[in-house]
């Protein structure tokens, strides 16, 4: 995310803070893949606090994020180095051995973690590892701690919660709409940041559109992305059932050519006897968010419409907001806005987000925070 | 503005770049007392492009930009130095006396300005009396052109066009709402941001509100700001005259009281016979500009509401936008959106945003373009 973090080479003298947000930074790098485990990034210095190297969590059942860094030293340069880990290293042996073992027999002389392990049975086991092998273990306290929240957000929610994580993305004028109520709506947005919306559908489980915005955008729904290549799943919420019945009798949607019908999900209140794509009887989004989850789905990401993006808001189900807006005013007389069936009745009732990012994809701006 | 520029010291090596940056944000610091000249920055660099001071034109009737950082410094520290204007310096005896002719009579190298003169009569004519005293005197050509026009905007349209220049001010949630439908709109953005409104209200001649927003908000509409003090002259559109009315009955209003009688203005249809305050007879926008210029009056700043912003979208009179977003969701369906009363058929007719500038007033945003 942050260019300036990530242009740090071996070598370069770093400060804690920069350490930490560099294993945060990283540690994104890892969001296509390792779903249901978290992201975790790994920033190792040396004694002279010099990077030495960083790894992340890069895909389910490969290294953890510190395995991944240390693999790239020789045991003598991590002697008194100091380790920065987004995540308490595991103490549990699973599908990998327990990191925090691993690093108990190494040279290496500090670890500092961001967040403690969510697992109330294991939290803190870790560090106790460590601090047993001799070496300092120590809990981050600094300015990043929302950061590290925010990089964690998915697999906490999903460990403390048991629920799914809800982000939305809207692209909008900076009055707030999407589209003109003619339905016209199209490239609101400019280039640069649609290719940051390719990577950022890649860091959730699947896809939610509403019927609307099929019928009237036809989009493709898949990951178009440089470097990721990765299949996705395709929510439809179309509770009257109109969109499969019309795909039924024949009507042709891109998404549909595209996306393998095991990936589809259509959300109708009347599931169809027969229906070549998966369905999920739908009652209301918090009881359908509880049904994908016993599919494994782990995290969505909202593309739209309005009507989607504000039923979710009304249900107090989006987690996050990835808003990017053009310099262009539309105008709300012929304009639809993405929270046009979302009202609160007082001002205090206003939801607000927290730990704001803002990022330019010039000519658009693209801001982010979490609810 | 940019505190990284501004924090420049004496002494300092600054590139080309940054000294024309420098002379931009200094500029800005005469904006509340200049008018209807225009903002003019300068920096003045030694041989080794070492800051060696700023200066700006501070007040209608003051130094030039050039003479104030001039004036700072002994004449051997200007043996081979380099300036940098945002403007060409004048050719003319005005109100004060010719800078070409004064730079002339100096040891100083080079002159690069960012602007020709835009008066056709005058233009290239500075650049002339300093090439002919024997300096290079060259038209700035990098990437700092559009801000260069920004920080002369007020004083381009003016001549240009003869006519006023249009700046609004909103306020909204990141949904684009500045209220919700019960009138209740107070406080969506904060603290930091407010009080650089009380900076923005200060560059401008007037502020214009509508009838509706005096009723419902109650606002003062002075400047309070701890470094700026100033009367402005305040616009109220009220073409149907009801709120003159409701005040000649008795109805209290805040900026009456804080204002002077004959810096507020009423903009009615049928003015009435007897008025303490004064009067302008409404027809359409485009027209009250122009009543408004042969009042002397260069600039407004338009505060609201809704309907006063689309109008003036409506009529293609908005040129520059002063957006503060807070970071908060209110919902279209209760809520009222600033381009409400605006529209446009097709997307392709949407007013683009140029040059957009974005900074932070945490936890707000504050986005600003021309239009």
């Amino acid at each position: 995310m942050d260019e300036k973090i990530i242009s740090f080479q071996k070598g370069d003298l770093i400060t804690p803070e920069q350490a930490m947000q560099l294993a945060i930074a990283v540690a994104y790098e890892g969001a296509p893949f390792v779903s249901p485990n978290p992201l975790v990034g790994c920033t190792v210095v040396d004694r002279n606090h010099q990077l030495l190297a960083t790894g992340y969590h890069a895909k389910y059942g490969a290294d953890h994020a510190e395995v991944d860094a240390l693999k790239k030293l020789q045991i003598d340069e991590l002697k008194n180095a100091t380790l920065y880990v987004t995540l308490e290293p595991c103490a549990h042996e699973g599908k990998t051995s327990s990191c925090a073992k691993y690093i108990a027999t190494l040279p290496v002389k500090k670890i500092v973690y961001g967040l403690m392990d969510p697992n109330p049975l294991v939290s803190g086991q870790g560090a106790q590892i460590l601090t047993n092998a001799g070496k300092t273990a120590v809990l981050y306290e600094g300015s990043l701690k929302s950061d590290l929240e925010d990089v964690c957000e998915v697999f906490l929610k999903n460990y403390r919660e048991k629920k799914i994580f809800v982000a939305a993305k809207v692209a909008s004028s900076l009055d707030g709409l999407i589209a003109l109520k003619s339905g016209e709506s199209k490239w609101i947005t400019a280039e640069a940041s649609r290719e940051f919306v390719h990577e950022l559908r890649s860091r959730y489980d699947a896809i939610v559109v509403g019927r609307n915005t099929v019928e009237m955008d036809n989009p493709s729904l898949n990951i178009r992305h440089k470097k990721i290549t990765k299949q996705t799943q395709i929510i439809v919420i179309d509770p009257a059932g109109t969109l499969l019945r019309k795909i039924q009798s024949g009507s042709k949607f891109k998404f549909l050519e595209i996306h393998d019908a095991k990936n589809i999900f259509f959300i109708t209140k009347e599931p169809e006897a027969k229906s070549e794509w998966q369905q999920i009887k739908f009652s209301n989004l918090a009881n359908l968010n509880q049904q994908l989850w016993t599919k494994g789905i782990r995290s969505v990401f909202i593309e739209g419409g309005a009507l989607t993006y504000s039923s979710y808001l009304s249900a107090g189900l989006v987690d996050r907001l990835h808003l990017f807006m053009a310099p262009v005013i539309i105008g709300a007389q012929n304009g639809i806005s993405w929270s046009q069936n979302f009202g609160i009745a007082q001002l205090e009732q206003k939801l607000q987000l927290k730990n704001l990012k803002i990022k330019e994809f010039r000519p658009d701006i693209y801001m982010t925070g979490s609810l």
